[in-house]
């Protein structure tokens, strides 16, 4: 195919058809364009953006590259939940088991950490064993036996997202708004989902830190999800600030695992119940808000969640155990305490910063093919907003190492500001509702 | 070297240094940056542009990926004319003999033809035998002794350039003023001027068609020349019709040894005489434009230009006894006259349509190595204005064959539009020029 006409279009600010969307990526999928040609329509359309029809073409061809899980005549409602990403981010532990007892299939697909913020599979992996590579079919029979699996992005789904992804990654076209939504609604497509939420951060920490670009990304995934069949509806929440206490892989893992025993921080929980109670009603199972909450609540308080973790945990090759005793998963070398360095209020703790650091101390990854040492991170137990004095614990540091730990010091002192006077307003936790309707500020 | 924030911040509309484009070039050269990293950031610099010092970097750069004519010593000034490119444009072939017969040697250095416009290479190459690939050193050493050289780009010559140009070929990174001006510098600020004429092209059959990209295309290439020392003019002339009366390469080489007979079309010797005037002015051999003209109309009127293009051809490897009988080139197998098919006046003749027809004869490229048929094309005696009768002959079409005649006659029905009333009045022939200090409308 002629590919020199459809850059140049684009270049000039046109649009491509459908059926040419669909073409290129068929194409360059089968290795038939070459990559200096698609980086450089990439950065055309970074630059030049895509029409809504265009977005749509897209996530089609690339959810068409690959496979699509089917439910015929399995009457259980999938609803997933897709975060774009933070620090401190464990909701998706503490959720998919949760929804996942109140009568909702979570088929959820996850990715890995990358930069400053963490990744689901990466946080799973903390626990011994743990496989996250499931076949399709291994997945769909588990999903169909237990209402929840905790996968990766299969070879088989959305491949030519995958080869996309790979290719925006080193010629800096990852930042547009219409490929990030066409590459994660590819793949969520994929799921054979009824109903999609969407946490989209907002705040420092957050991949789109603007108000307006969380809003105009929630807005492009839903009409997407909308025009494929899919009712999503997306959260607006703070990423300000770490969510929670514990930032690191096997410590956020605990964090989850505690707040599925009825003892997790109340922002975690806040953000886990909001998100949840949009699964319970696009799944159809609660009608009221109301009731969708209680019966989460009640069913963490029963202990139901915590039991579908460990029977999660089990079936995936992973230690159960974890579920009673954290410990069995790895254990930092190095642990030490961070004291306020003066008396006055925590003006803002900053989660770029935080998960740089996690990085650094190396539970993270700069390069996708990086390993990561699950133990290292952080336990923060102070909020923007409190008053501390000086001296007294408001941190700790996990590391492998003394030079592990001396990042990771050196990384609270310039994350955490305290001050005379409080800081700016953190944001809040839950801001704003997004659906086709419309945003609704909460 | 780290390439994606570079990319980045062209992306996001910032400016790189002068070591950073020097750095991207060197490595881009060697071979150590894919391709696809730097067509990305070609189309980021298509769409945001490149600041002056960006551009200055750049062709810098190219320049100094290869070698630099130097006449260390030598007291004769040198002075080349580029054009941007039209249909009958073969002002190359009359201008440089010309010029050279006036105190002043010529290094030319042409391109081929490419899309609908003719390539001085190409026009050259109808000459049996002539070559167009000297060695540097052979060209240098004929400069000195015949004051004219006419080549191609040698592969010594900035083969950043090259390298790029082709990757900017396959992926629509070629129209943009900055990369034009850069590409086209880089090569003529290695044949060591002292001062460079530019016949920047404007109207339907140019490759910038408005006025004001000419003009900036004019600015952005006499500001780089200015930056590296070489003084340089630009003349802006007319494309909104063909050159001269033929089109086509053998024909339009017949038509520059007539025109170096002292027959030349009328449009034709204009335009010639204007960018030696200013040739000459710029060599410091002349300081008044009359007695430039007089001095070049009288080398012309002596023979002396004819006879130094005898020379040339001779120096060349080509059959000198082209110029007293242009029959020794390639003829066309069939020829065919094309009549005015109604009574009126010419209202225009569609260069784009008929350098289109040349390349669908067989007489151009679409692909840089495509083979061209010399002997096919047009001679177009009608201008627009001109008033015409029905079965008056206005052109003739020069073909392989009568699938070739078909389609040359086929061209010129679309291109050669005739009315009641004359058209849009056609474009000043020359209309200004453009030097450091400003623009003249002449």
């Amino acid at each position: 195919m002629l590919v020199v006409p459809l850059i140049e279009r684009k270049r000039d600010g046109g649009a491509l058809t459908a059926e040419e969307w669909s073409a290129l990526i068929a194409e360059y999928t089968a290795g038939r364009i070459p990559d200096y040609q698609l980086s450089a329509l990439l950065m055309a359309v970074v630059l030049r953006g895509l029409e809504r029809h265009e977005v749509n073409a897209l996530t089609q061809a690339m959810l068409a590259s690959g496979a699509r899980l089917s439910f015929d005549g399995w009457a259980v409602p999938r609803v997933d939940k897709h975060s774009t990403g933070g620090v401190g981010d464990k909701v998706s532990l503490v959720l998919a088991p949760l929804v996942a007892c109140c009568g909702v299939a979570v088929p959820m697909m996850s990715g890995r950490g990358l930069g400053h913020t963490g990744g689901t599979l990466d946080k799973l992996e903390a626990i011994p064993g743990f496989r996250t590579d499931l076949t399709l079919a291994d997945a769909k029979s588990q999903l169909q036996r237990l209402q929840c699996v905790l996968i990766g992005q299969t070879p088989e789904i959305a491949p030519a997202d995958k080869r996309l992804y790979a290719l925006r990654d080193v010629t800096g076209t990852v930042e547009a708004i219409p490929l990030i939504s066409a590459s994660i609604m590819s793949k969520k497509l994929a799921e054979g989902l009824n109903g999609l939420v969407l946490d989209v951060k907002r705040g420092s920490g957050a991949f789109m830190p603007e108000l307006e670009d969380a809003l105009e990304l929630a807005q492009t995934m839903i009409a997407l999800g909308s025009d494929h069949g899919c009712p999503t509806v997306a959260l607006l929440t703070a990423m300000d600030r770490p969510l929670g206490r514990a930032c690191g892989n096997a410590l956020e893992t605990e964090e989850a695992i505690l707040a599925l025993r009825g003892e997790g921080p109340p922002d975690l929980m806040e953000v886990t119940y909001a998100l949840g109670v949009e699964m319970l009603l696009l799944a159809g199972v609660e009608r009221s808000r109301a009731e969708a909450r209680r019966r989460l609540e009640n069913a963490l308080a029963a202990g139901l969640a915590a039991e579908k973790f460990e029977r999660i945990i089990e079936a995936q090759g992973g230690n159960p155990k974890v579920v009673e005793d954290p410990a069995v998963m790895p254990q930092a070398g190095a642990v030490e305490v961070f004291e306020a360095p003066a008396t006055g209020v925590v003006r803002r703790i900053e989660p770029r910063r935080v998960g740089r650091a996690i990085v650094a101390m190396g539970g993270g990854r700069t390069k996708v093919e990086d390993t990561v040492d699950p133990a290292v991170g952080f336990v923060i137990t102070a909020k923007p907003g409190n008053r501390v004095s000086q001296g007294e614990p408001i941190a700790s540091v996990f590391a492998a190492d003394a030079k592990g730990i001396a990042i990771g010091m050196e990384a609270l002192k310039e994350a955490v500001e305290i001050g005379d006077e409080p800081g700016t307003a953190p944001l809040p936790l839950v801001s704003h509702r997004v659906t086709k309707a419309g945003i609704e500020t909460l």
